[in-house]
């Protein structure tokens, strides 16, 4: 990635902003009576620069990729569980794709790097920069050559979708661990309050899971630069994902964050450039124990907390609606003036 | 009403929980990883007898009328906001008119006593019981006969809707002090725990208020039983949900409850015919300050928490997809056996 791919201008907009607030005290309510939904507004309608945002096409990508750190023993499920997913996603039968197409959601799942050959098939892209990451417990994840490779494939396939919205969907056996490593070294909170349950360990695999992590800390200890710190302790998933979240913030399409992992890519995204997160909406707090934190940490002000860890973009798929519902009070409902409704007295 | 119009069935049904927890533990995903949208699935399933519960023809009923007390200067706002917001409604220009339009609600507005003559016009019901309520800071809002009568009204109004769910929506100037009044003397909480901001008090508005509401109590000191509580401190809105509410909860219609005055008509039932709870889904937690401790007391978890303060059934028409999406996992989500998915290991 070079320089300019990496840099993301502020919306900082003060008149648009006070025009669109102004606009969501003169709707049929008490002000501010609708709550997140209304500074929700507001931020879709300074990320597109307009006071009546539309949202068009939105896409949902499932980034794929398996993790060498799964060997240790650090998840719940076996590794082939990456691929029979995707396989799963493509047959439209996960709970992101009944979601989605709940809330007609495009989705596109990538392979960026499964340790499985795919069958090529429409919405299943092929972007692969490895068979899998190495294991960070025992040096870096991936070569910088491989990370840059990986955050490309994700700029290039988001350059080529259509639409302003992006949300964001990961699968990956192993993939918490690696988001885990990166929180804490990103955020300088302690690993313990990083690791959670995944997939579901119980208390002998957490306890084995944290020994691991401490271990992928020692064995790349010296990197501290954000793109060194997501080579050497990221995923091809999260590398990708990056990219995809850099180019879409550039193009100032709206970024919906699902879980625990997707937040990683964010994070990595807005430690290389802050106005990433301008674009971000959070759309859920994870059950996976260190993502309310990490969500404080960033200043995110996540949508709905219905104690899901499922990744796959779930979280995004089921606040999506709440997207369209921010347009359409700015855009549909009455004002005091139009409605001829009286207005507060003293 | 008679007994039996009071009498409630409970759903317990062990055998179908148990097969419908089944089958989400068959699901492609970790068991219980997705939260809160797999315990709503198992309710719905419950509330309709079945394993594969079906949402059809959601009807959002608003229920607007007058409150004598609104004269005490309880609410910012005057009261003939009360018929004009009414208009709102049925020119679809309010907030739950835009956010039932974007998820095909059917909306029916109910003058349950609104000081105002209406036109008649489709989808505007008129089921006055009085010209609004009387102010129960000097003695009771409803005679037993008024307040019957209304509970009446909305058991026929429910009656006479088609499918299988309903929003419960509001509309009244001053009705967050009569859900105020209810919730102190049913649940026992210190009256100061129950008054909130409504449409937005200051402080010096908020202390009136809770003068007047002191007084309100005062006034029907002797009041215990809920049917009686209900005609001294509630309205006519409110009688008329709580009769609406016990005729769909008879009928095993999900009950899908906004905020904090369509919590007051529910909790009134539920004293009458505790089963009734079992029926009801909790859209929201609102910011008027009250709420969160009578979900509490009534056991329920709200689906989201938007610091919304509205009421109309905003909350419930926004959560409504919530409700989709439980019914779309059970019945769409593929399992490990159909999808040839690896199960965890140890």
């Amino acid at each position: 990635m070079t320089a300019a791919h990496l840099s993301v201008a502020s919306l900082h907009d003060p008149a648009l902003a006070a025009r669109v607030q102004h606009t969501l005290d003169r709707k049929t309510k008490p002000q501010g009576s609708l709550g997140r939904l209304e500074t929700l507004a507001l931020q879709l309608a300074l990320i597109q620069g307009r006071e009546q945002p539309q949202l068009v096409s939105p896409q949902l990508v499932v980034f794929a990729a398996d993790h060498g750190i799964a060997a240790r023993g650090v998840s719940a499920y076996p590794s082939d569980v990456t691929w029979q997913m995707v396989e799963n996603f493509c047959a439209g039968g996960a709970a992101v794709s009944v979601l989605a197409r709940q809330h007609g959601l495009a989705v596109t799942v990538v392979d960026c790097g499964a340790r499985h050959d795919f069958a090529p098939r429409p919405g299943l892209v092929i972007a692969k920069t490895g068979a899998g990451s190495a294991d960070s417990s025992q040096g870096p994840a991936m070569s910088g050559a491989t990370c840059e490779a990986a955050m490309e494939h994700g700029a290039a396939l988001v350059s080529g979708l259509p639409g302003n919205a992006l949300l964001l969907g990961e699968m990956g056996i192993g993939n918490t661990s690696a988001a885990a490593v990166l929180m804490a070294r990103l955020s300088g909170e302690p690993l313990q309050a990083c690791v959670g349950r995944g997939t579901g360990l119980d208390d002998a695999g957490l306890a084995r899971k944290l020994a691991v992590l401490r271990e992928a800390l020692a064995a790349n200890a010296a990197v501290t630069e954000p793109l060194d710190v997501l080579a050497a302790l990221g995923g091809l998933e999260i590398a990708t994902m990056t990219g995809a979240v850099l180019q879409a913030a550039r193009q100032r399409r709206v970024i919906v964050v699902d879980g625990f992992i997707t937040t990683a890519a964010v994070a990595v995204a807005a430690a290389l450039a802050p106005a990433v997160l301008e674009r971000c909406v959070f759309a859920h707090c994870s059950a996976e124990s260190g993502h309310a934190r990490w969500l404080a940490r960033l200043g995110a002000e996540p949508l709905l907390n219905l104690g899901m860890r499922l990744g796959e973009g779930s979280g995004a798929a089921l606040a999506w609606p709440l997207l369209e519902s921010a347009c359409r009070v700015l855009k549909e409902m009455a004002s005091f003036d139009s409605a001829g409704v009286s207005e507060r007295g003293s």
